[in-house]
């Protein structure tokens, strides 16, 4: 049982937190920080927090552990404005979609006590954020990615596992690298996709008419890009490197299939077309068997 | 009510379209003709169709409307194969996702009798097929673009629509040159995206491990790299001028935010973040206030 729990944001990712820990018994008291008093306040009538810290040294007097769950730009500058109050027994992760530039700015401003802190990544989001979107089971059979650094000590690393685990989610373990190319490819990438496709529509001089015919497809295919424009400017910048090196491999596609039409080169566009489908399909029946219940244990 | 409602394929749209013509009581027979005898055989197993037509003659003798649901790349020899049993009082429609090039196989296949072939495009696809994937409501409060022809005798047109009506569908009139450019953006296009990101991600040398991260915004974004690679390869090359000139737009687009991403301009990223945000909000809003359901009547 962690005895205080300090959440910095108290928004999707950091309620959601909040609640999963009180739920499973793990948090004696939850206290939260953040730059919107609305929010705070708001954190505290859901019950999401048990009480709004009023200045950072009150936020981490005898904190166990702290998320840090704002958009990454913010995590050098919040850790700096935490590190005067670091007690040797606390631990700080946090749940910012990109990892190498976490470290750098955790490193930076953190220094040699960058030892007590684990980077970290749960791989749970929706279009949603704010403390009313906050839910108890958001990680639950989720995925979360922990990062740690060569100073972590096992101890640490594993009250972060834990508290991440008592939310009900499957704690990974990659390298800061690992993960940032991983996400751009899987994540970062179809976010910036969708954003650019609903941008060009409604750029459209006749966007009033498309949009009166969009249908499914185009709801599901852009649904990503309803996510808060702040944090993916942020993830955009911060896996500058990564995301770029994805979105060239793409155009590259993009120019072999533009190709493909040019010609009317109707095999090789099914290849794509059925390959893709065939890569899909699989990866849809390996994620339903992992969902899939196990099966009861006999009581022989 | 139809007499005779002949449907040439049974798979996701013909099995819906006699499905819900059935249900609603607007036909008295359905006879199916198709390649497959398996698909036909099942859609008579399923109840879908009354009957299996041996032969072109015999589907056509005494129908009183024609649906081709099938690859619009099919289309016109579909129409030759039916012209010489073609009688005065048959109307032909289609459900083919692109209309340009269905009316021109329709003129070269028909000649002067094109008067009786009145184009049409149900919106109400998923990424199932086959007779197993036909359910009565699919084209319930959906939209259904007829394209019609000058030729076209306003009853002819009248017919289909009601057909279209009967299944609970709300009939749309574009020219076909709108209808192929509308859908190029908001359709085909996507589909093209997200088979061109899928097969990108399957082809990496590490796609093991990024399919082992890709979570519910891949998985959204990428639902429609489901469909059928034959449908969308003759759907792409049925529709290439218009389909080359959205991709050729996106393309554009993308190289702007490759030039953002770059030059770390955070604030044009953002920008083009928050304006598709609010497109597709405003987008939402419009789709969920159409679909509420209309206030009781009055009773006074």
């Amino acid at each position: 049982m962690l005895n205080k729990v300090l959440i910095v944001g108290a928004g999707l990712i950091g309620g959601s937190f909040a609640l999963a820990l009180k739920a499973a018994g793990a948090a004696a008291k939850v206290t939260g920080l953040g730059r919107s008093p609305a929010s705070m306040a708001r954190a505290l009538e859901l019950g999401i927090i048990d009480e709004v810290a009023a200045t950072p040294a009150d936020a981490m007097r005898g904190a166990d552990l702290v998320l840090i769950a704002a958009p990454v730009g913010q995590t050098g500058a919040i850790l700096a404005s935490l590190l005067p109050y670091l007690e040797a027994g606390t631990i700080i992760t946090d749940a910012g979609s990109t990892k190498g530039d976490v470290v750098a700015a955790a490193r930076a401003a953190l220094g040699e006590r960058v030892a007590q802190f684990v980077p970290g990544h749960p791989i749970a989001g929706r279009e949603t954020n704010g403390p009313d979107a906050a839910i108890v089971d958001l990680y639950r059979g989720k995925k979360t990615v922990l990062t740690p650094l060569p100073e972590n000590p096992p101890a640490a690393v594993e009250r972060v596992a834990a508290a991440w685990q008592a939310c009900g989610a499957i704690v990974h373990r990659l390298s800061a690298q690992e993960h940032d190319t991983v996400f751009a490819s899987v994540s970062h990438l179809p976010h910036l996709l969708a954003y650019a496709l609903v941008d060009d529509v409604a750029h459209k001089p006749h966007s009033a008419l498309l949009f009166q015919y969009a249908a499914s497809g185009f709801r599901d295919f852009t649904r990503i890009a309803g996510s808060s424009p702040e944090m993916w400017r942020d993830i955009s910048l911060a896996n500058q490197t990564a995301l770029l090196a994805e979105l060239d491999d793409y155009l590259a596609q993009l120019t072999r299939m533009r190709t493909m039409l040019i010609e009317r080169d109707g095999a090789s566009l099914e290849a794509v077309y059925a390959n893709a489908r065939r890569a899909r399909c699989r990866w849809i029946e390996a994620i339903e068997t992992a969902e899939a219940p196990a099966p009861a244990a006999s009581e022989e």
